[in-house]
Order: structure tokens, then C-alpha cells, then sequence
């Protein structure tokens, strides 16, 4: 069975595990103690020697990176939230560089200066809660027109580029993002938190952090 | 024919260019003028709507994103610069999310404070290189490492994830990077430099840059 390693704290976790659920792939889940730096450990550097998650194995198949790890499963699923159409998948690649890049990339910098600074005893960065927010302001936007044309990222279906959208935004509450410019986003979020998909990964992390 | 969006002075521009070199698809290059806003222009945002280079035409398919567009055109191109096979095609994106996240993100952010910003008028922020030099200095001795064992960052022939690692080192000269830490790399780019996808890219370059 496949099996997948990550933190409840990763946010890049979410997605293989968001991904693995909504593809009906059985996956194991194996939670990596980052507090007491188990990536770090030759038995999990044998797994992903870049000391990270998300992670995964497959076989003889030994995965990091989050976008990486959600394209493998989503192909394998063999389900249509991706495509085998090069065209078509790219399209779908297009967005999930989007959300990587541009819309995660800024919500975790938010996050981590509103949010994971103070609780670490860290020193909160205002430059770059700034620079985050008015990057975000730049690309919702896009998301926002993107969903209230065609109700999805792309097409008329799931596709990964929407799962990755659902687990970039995860973040939306402890960086405490104001979303009333995005009407329709934070609608189509809070849709997307009723799936099965969203609702299994969840409860198991619920679970695993004994909350 | 492919149509490629770019700008010189945009690094993510350049993996798609060198991507069509190394894969020998014939493209038309169309330089986007930044400068004067073309690509907040009508025309422009028809092409890619996020506004930004470096965007793709193919026919009926509009592509932005450059890690997007590099992938279909490796696909494309039908050489093995990536792979059909869905394993060994996830080992290269893992190599091509890891350059992104955390190889181009941060020396992209030393280039702007070190060079852009003083160009155009903008105070740099110590704090934003200092973290971005942190982050290399975690994850280039993956590549180092990596290099050292197999001439390649996957497998025994170019990829796209060594094209994706030439293109994001591109900025470290502006951006004063101290490779002495790293003497396989740095002797790995200057080959790759060489190679006629790198130069042929930077010839042309130079040539619509008027240099």
C-alpha cells in the first residue's frame, strides 16, 4: 500500500492527502513527530533524503515535494481530476503552479508571521505580512473571477488544481485573512469543506493530534 | 507555431526558452513589453489572463505559468527530457518543485534586494536576504550532493529538472551568490552553459535586449 508521510503542522501535507482521498486511492499515513525531529533521522532520510513532508513511498517509488507527491497520485487514481491530454493537463498544471506559487506561497507567509512566530517565541516579520497580503490581493482576484465563471479552477469537474486551492487556503483562519473581497471563494471553500475528500483527511487529523 | 511570451529581465521566462531549445521544438518568441505594461494590455491578457510572462500560445491552448508551459513543451517535444512513465515522471517534478520552492524562490528574493531594488528606487530589506541565503544554504548541498553522485539530478541524462536548476541559478551573479561552498555545482553550471539550449537562448537574448 502506498504510504504517506506528513505533519498535521505542513500545510504542503494537506494536498497528497486531500489528493489520495478524493482519487478513492487507499493510503497509509504515517505522521512524521517533527517536534522531536523524526525528518531528520536516517530511517526517514532513507524515505525522502530532502528531511521534509509531505512524503511518500510506493513501492520502490521514494517521493518529497508536495505538487510532485499530488500529480503521482492524481495520474494514478487514474480519475479525471487530472488528464492524461498533455493540453489538458497542462491547463490543470497552470493552476496548481498559480496557487503554489502565488496564492500558498503568500497565505503561509501571513500565517506563519500572524500565527506561528508568536507561538515559537519568533519575532513577526510586518514587511512580510504585508508583502503577503498584497500579493494575495493581486491573485485572488483571478480565483474569485476563475470560480464565479465556471464554478471550478478548470472545466466543469474537480480537478487537482481545486484540491490544491482547498489546501493552500487551509491556512485562511489562524492568518486570520479578511476574504470579503472574495465572496464567491470563501463560499466555494466552505463547499468544498463539506466533501467526503476534505472531511476524511480531517477527522484523521483531528485524530492524530489527540483533538 | 509555439508562441513563447517573455521578457529577458524575468527569470521564470527562461526555463520554457531553454525547454524548447534542449527539446528542439521550433518556437516564435515574442517579447513582451514590461517596461511600457503591454502585459496589462487587452491583447496580452488574452493570452494570459494572470497578465505576467512567461505565457504560451499552442494552437487553441493559452498557457501560463512557466513550470506549466516547460512541462507540456518537454512533453511536446516527445524527447526524453521528461518521461511518459508516471514514476520516473514524478522523480523529475520532484526535482523541479524542489528548484522552485526552495532553490529559485530564494535566490530570486537575494537577486531583488541586492540588485533590482537599488535599480529601481527600493529600499532592500536585510531581514528578506538574510532568510534567503538561510534557505539556500539549507537546500543547495542537496544538489551538490545530488551532482556529485550522478553527473545529473535524476537519472544519467539531462532532464528538465537540470534545466529547471541552470535556469533558477541564473540570477546568482547579480545576485553576488557565494558558490564556494559548492564547487560541483558551480563547475556543473558552467558546463551546462555551454551546452547550444543555453546558448541559444542567451544569444537571442542579448540580441532583443539590443547588448
Amino acid at each position: 500500500m502506498i504510504q504517506l508521510y506528513f505533519h498535521p503542522i505542513s500545510n504542503p501535507s494537506l494536498l497528497p492527502l486531500f489528493v489520495a482521498a478524493a482519487g478513492g486511492l487507499e493510503v497509509e499515513r504515517k505522521m512524521v513527530d517533527l517536534q522531536n525531529q523524526e525528518q531528520h533521522g536516517d530511517d526517514f532520510k532513507r524515505v525522502n533524503p530532502f528531511a521534509r513532508v509531505p512524503a511518500m513511498r510506493d513501492g520502490d517509488l521514494f517521493l518529497g515535494e508536495s505538487g510532485a507527491i499530488a500529480r503521482y497520485l492524481a495520474r494514478k487514481s487514474g480519475t479525471d481530476i487530472y488528464s492524461e491530454d498533455i493540453a489538458e493537463a497542462a491547463l490543470i498544471d497552470q493552476w496548481c503552479d498559480f496557487i503554489a506559487h502565488h496564492i500558498r506561497a503568500n497565505v503561509a507567509r501571513v500565517q506563519f508571521n500572524r500565527f506561528v512566530a508568536p507561538l515559537v517565541g519568533q519575532e513577526p516579520d510586518p514587511k512580510s505580512v504585508e508583502m503577503g497580503l498584497e500579493f494575495l490581493a493581486k491573485n485572488l482576484p483571478h480565483v474569485e473571477l476563475a470560480l464565479d465563471r465556471d464554478g471550478h479552477l478548470h472545466g466543469d469537474r474537480l480537478t487537482l488544481a481545486d484540491i490544491a486551492l482547498v489546501a493552500a487556503m487551509e491556512p485562511q483562519f489562524t492568518a486570520k485573512l479578511d476574504m470579503s473581497d472574495y465572496p464567491i471563494t470563501a463560499a466555494w471553500l466552505d463547499e468544498q469543506r463539506k466533501s467526503d475528500w476534505y472531511q476524511t483527511v480531517h477527522t484523521h487529523f483531528g485524530a492524530e493530534m489527540g483533538l
